[in-house]
């Protein structure tokens, strides 16, 4: 990164992957100066609790609650609840813990006080000592629908069924966000995109976790005209997603699982592709497709690496 | 009890006491006989759960699951959720114990999915084993609100919030069972009514329990019909109530705080009151109001004791 003053810093977020950037991202930036724009087509309604697995991963990730070994959920997590409902013959196959749950709760509650979800993030990201801005793209609903490869005329099923309860293990054929047109932007979500130094696309799933955050009415635009200062990082890594369907889903859905896959993907509203170096290779390709290649060391499988990853991110489209 | 057949019996049910009651009567019947009708007017939501207090003590009491030292809530309970949305600043007055918020989320999942309450109420019946037939009052939503005595203007306030909340510290003046004008008995209620060979008024707070159950439209037709084979416990031993505000609310509400106060409010639909050996001298008083008075030992102190209540009860309008 250059010598100069840090510079304030809006990302586009999914869960786990953007998570861990955020954390390393976190190490390199004044935390006041930074702003997760999260998204929320993941969030369901499960046992009558509002639950929003993605802001949830990054609340706890970044408060360092976070399960190491599982990426989601809390550390120190019991499971008192779920093992009696799985005895009286309830719905068990989301995994929402004890200490979890009580997060639910709280969310539901104020919910339905009438509390926004944008305002609920701000209170629990403050009770977990969160320094920077957590948003959820919108306030309104959205919710993440595919449509399985197989048979034809399969019909659409939720995130979290496809996600959790089938395990991802389901070709898909097309992605679409209910309720996406008539979303309006979370307070603040235009503003942050519109004023930060440097917007960063974070390595998430570019269909169902960054789509619809992009997809928002007016979120897409913002970006379009700076496009020159938004950097992506890519989720793909010698055509597979480190975690997670990306790479299924891109090429289910008629698209290169690579690095220039995601360039293609990109493109239109950012300007720089972080890529790793097993893929340095297809810098020309993702050069071609219209992002200029940065070429670095992207898996995070460190806290010290992730905030290389990050300071490499912003360097890359840092003025002079 | 005389030596014919054992009577089918459909008991008015609140919570602690009504329990305590229907434990020992399936002593005393067989289980399949016996129909209990619960109040519903406590029910409320919180965290987005649906709450059913009474109808969760009488199964987890009949269950042998019960907390035998606060007579509500589930034996071996623990604390992990409450604890923690405690400390996310979350609401903790209602104390939600990890095994009680599994059938919470249970029947609030349940109910989203279009299930009705006395649906739900029979599938958690009979994952605990219960015998008996368990119904709520009704399906339609009844909520017991209070006006406190003090100030002259104080507002309405919820059920939950003066039982618990304020520990019903709070005096009052008015008890109004808002939404049970449109409310329907829930499928069975009526018939089981009609058809027991026995109705038994639980000993139960008269206000906040009996009363939203016989003033669900229907119900108090019914029994007035049979009053002579209809028998209450009075919940009031010595002018006081065993457990909870009976007897104070009595008072505040201008009644005689005695089983004669209980003869004076049943008498229009019971045709026999049980009262406690302590109220013997009222005995002629409670002739006078109206209802038959069968002097025994009312606390029920054992299941023993429990039983031999019932039993007593049943006899006292047993045929011949």
């Amino acid at each position: 990164m250059n010598a100069g003053p840090a510079p304030s810093v809006a990302v586009l977020a999914g869960g786990v992957g953007a998570a861990r950037f955020l954390r390393g991202l976190l190490r390199v930036c004044r935390p006041a100066d930074v702003t997760a724009i999260v998204n929320v087509g993941d969030d369901f309604t499960l046992h009558g609790l509002n639950i929003s697995p993605d802001l949830d991963t990054v609340t706890y990730t970044l408060s360092e609650q976070i399960n190491p070994e599982t990426g989601w959920g809390r550390a120190g997590e019991t499971w008192r609840v779920l093992t009696e409902l799985g005895r009286l013959g309830g719905q068990d196959w989301f995994r929402l813990g004890d200490l979890d749950l009580a997060l639910h709760l709280y969310r539901t509650q104020r919910r339905s006080e009438g509390a926004t979800l944008s305002q609920v993030t701000g209170e629990i990201a403050a009770r977990f000592g969160l320094e920077l801005r957590l948003l959820p793209v919108s306030d309104d609903p959205i919710q993440t629908r595919l449509t399985p490869a197989e048979p034809a005329d399969a019909p659409e099923i939720d995130f979290q069924d496809y996600f959790v309860a089938q395990r991802h293990g389901v070709a898909v054929r097309a992605v679409r966000f209910a309720g996406i047109e008539a979303a309006e932007p979370a307070p603040g979500v235009l503003d942050a995109l519109g004023t930060a130094d440097i917007v960063v696309v974070a390595p998430s799933n570019p269909f169902v976790s960054i789509g619809p955050v992009v997809d928002v009415p007016g979120v897409r635009e913002v970006l379009v005209q700076r496009r020159d200062s938004v950097v992506a990082v890519s989720p793909i890594v010698g055509g597979a997603s480190i975690k997670g369907p990306a790479g299924a889903m891109m090429r289910e859905l008629g698209h290169d699982p690579s690095a220039v896959g995601i360039a293609r993907l990109y493109a239109g509203f950012a300007g720089t592709l972080v890529i790793d170096n097993a893929d340095r290779d297809l810098a020309a390709a993702v050069s071609d497709a219209g992002m200029a290649p940065v070429v670095t060391d992207t898996i995070m499988s460190s806290l010290d690496r992730a905030a290389a990853l990050a300071a490499t991110a912003l360097d890359a489209v840092s003025g002079p």
